[in-house]
């Protein structure tokens, strides 16, 4: 499997990108993108569970529960999310799709629809028409840098990668881009992550890969553990490379390619965090199932006095026990243990049977002070186990925040 | 009923405080206290639910199971939280009980424990020997107030009432102090509620009456969405004016007080809440049942984005339907309204069928610029309904919480 850092949407065989600026965004930068593929698409998508869905997200479960089959494109815009918008707003996602395939000469029911922005306002139909129309004219095979920079809001960094892989039948490319830095958090975030390939895969299949990936990455992480109304990660095929994912061996190494993708544009989305100065890997282990280690975990990476005491780099392992605690999961403190490090697992141990080591406090400082550093925190009930990354709850976390309006 | 603002635990008859410093405290302030009845008195309290529970809790917990009608005396420290401390902890806390018995000359298990502040560190038993003579020779009619210094740690000002109720019987006194304001979140916060009442009341009686009153004061409030390790509740009955408590009217005068008073030292954490500068009631209506009514309150009062939103005084409804959205309760968006206010109920509708009224920015920017301000989001679902209060999530929370041990 190779990696490509500068892997984007546009990687595999097949698909062009264009972006352009329709001004949604003050600031005139890119708020519009559009990508689409030269041949029909399989297509495989999960969404926020927030029962506040967001325009798009109504649209593209009933296109994709209509057709997962020939899909052709993937509109989106940044700077408005199209929610709370009622029936105009679905009217309007709905005119995206039009405006698209009129454009690509195909139906609208083979376009996906992306927003995400500011909630409970109408999208500008003629700044978005107009977007469309330069964003189709900007399709090119090399603008998947531009469509990862249309789709980002408060994200300082477009995310994007491609991984390649060696299939029984030849090489496969996946390529994807993510965004989202704040509202994020397991079980969907504010958070898109978008991705293509050029294998032959079937929908179903395609499908099933997904929910393993994104319950592997995209389901890990949290910033601030705010969940959107808008989160999207889908997944096109198009089948340009001719290359076959069907048996067991093409389905597990496609599986291992995709599952590095998402974890690293996962990963990424954490790293650009709003305000983030900290990158912390979260295992839990030892619990009945992986369910309640993955429910141990997540408790950890929310707590704001966890996430303090990491922007503070002050080793106060007190939290975290106390995070663990209110977890939901019943367990004896007197059989727990926490190790931090920051390379290789359990590096330095500060609790064991629930009381601290004799670890030296300056050790322990010297873990937190670094940028990224992992937790192991153990419990004796079993074999489940989770990881998950968060980041660190920052002065400029609240700026951002508190003046994300104005 | 009276409501007396500068009342304290020595309001009612019968009860004496005192304080000392035993520098547990690094400023040299108020770090222990112990007050005590003339006559032994009915006992009930509620307990953290974490499943990290600090020494003291541990030890109370067993104490009332052995002993609910005649504790004669509470001792608490601040500076130190005998959390995580093992079987040394649990000897620590125990010896507390047996060093203030032996002062007032009762018996150990007539004694309970407090203890809050940093956790994980072996409590420095000379220190504490010498505080409790300190604050013995300290006791006074006259010290409740010092008794609730010595009991803050991040706290900025000490939290105390008294209410006085008149009872068929004759009038009766109800006296607290609370204290906590980071940690804080409902079922319990870092946190102690402490009561005390001259009323003859049975400690079944007690324990229902105090029970009712949490559920809705102490376990209604939210700074951080952290619960901790040593949160107690506690009131005691010493039964000194003779008044009793039994027939449904005086107890449901009683229980009216209680609940004053409770919601009273409640809210004064919130208010005092970490770096908060803002005072914000949620209501939540039209739910199923008060449960899921509660939740919704809950998962908005903790969402890191609207609480940063209500710091910037940015009136966005749309974080509040967000998190709302995410609290694990169905419900149509397109049956949710919202309105927010200063004074009487639903002043201003932001929302009606899950999309935004006409309203003016600027009208709502005024509310959420007020200090103190309320929101109402009502579901059609049925006559559930809760009410919370939180705070803002603000630089001073960061500030204080990144820096707590440095």
């Amino acid at each position: 499997m190779k990696f490509l850092a500068d892997g984007t949407i546009t990687s595999p065989l097949g698909f062009v990108a264009g972006a352009s600026s329709c001004g949604l965004k003050k600031n005139g930068a890119l708020d519009m993108m559009l990508f689409s593929s030269d041949r029909p698409c399989h297509a495989a998508a999960v969404f926020t569970r927030n029962q506040v869905a967001a325009a798009p997200v109504i649209v593209d479960r009933r296109t994709l529960a209509d057709n997962d089959s020939a899909i052709h494109a993937v509109v989106g815009n940044s700077g408005n999310a199209n929610a709370c918008t009622g029936a105009l707003g679905l009217s309007n996602a709905e005119a995206m799709q039009t405006a698209v395939a009129a454009a690509l000469g195909c139906e609208a029911n083979q376009v996906l629809v992306l927003s995400t922005g500011v909630i409970g306002v109408q999208l500008p139909m003629e700044k978005i028409n107009a977007g469309i129309t330069m964003a189709v004219g900007d399709l090119s095979a090399d603008h998947g840098m531009q469509a990862a920079q249309a789709i980002m809001t408060t994200d300082t960094v477009p995310k994007h990668a491609a991984v390649r892989v060696e299939l029984p039948g030849g090489t496969v490319t996946i390529g994807g881009m993510s965004k989202g830095s704040g509202m994020i958090h397991p079980d969907m975030a504010t958070m898109f992550g978008v991705h293509t390939t050029d294998a032959v895969i079937e929908a179903d299949v395609l499908d099933q890969c997904l929910r393993t990936a994104v319950d592997q990455s995209y389901n890990r992480i949290s910033v601030d553990g705010d969940t959107s109304t808008n989160d999207t990660v889908l997944i096109l095929a198009n089948g340009a490379n001719g290359v076959t994912v069907d048996d067991a061996r093409s389905r597990e190494l496609f599986q291992e390619a995709l599952n590095k993708l998402f974890v690293y544009l996962a990963q990424q989305i954490v790293r650009d965090g709003e305000g983030a100065s900290k990158f912390v890997e979260i295992n839990v282990a030892g619990t009945e199932n992986d369910q309640t280690a993955h429910q141990i975990a997540n408790t950890i990476a929310t707590s704001a006095l966890v996430k303090t005491a990491f922007a503070g780099s002050d080793a106060n392992w007190g939290r975290i026990l106390a995070a663990a605690g209110r977890a939901g999961v019943p367990f004896e403190q007197e059989k727990t243990a926490l190790w931090v490090g920051v390379a290789g697992p359990r590096e330095l141990q500060l609790l064991v049977g629930g009381t601290p080591t004799a670890y030296l406090e300056k050790d322990a400082a010297a873990v937190f002070a670094e940028p990224e550093f992992k937790i192991w925190f153990e419990l004796d009930q079993g074999s489940g186990k989770a990881t998950v990354w968060t980041s660190d709850l920052t002065h400029d976390y609240v700026s951002i925040n508190a003046d994300y309006r104005s």
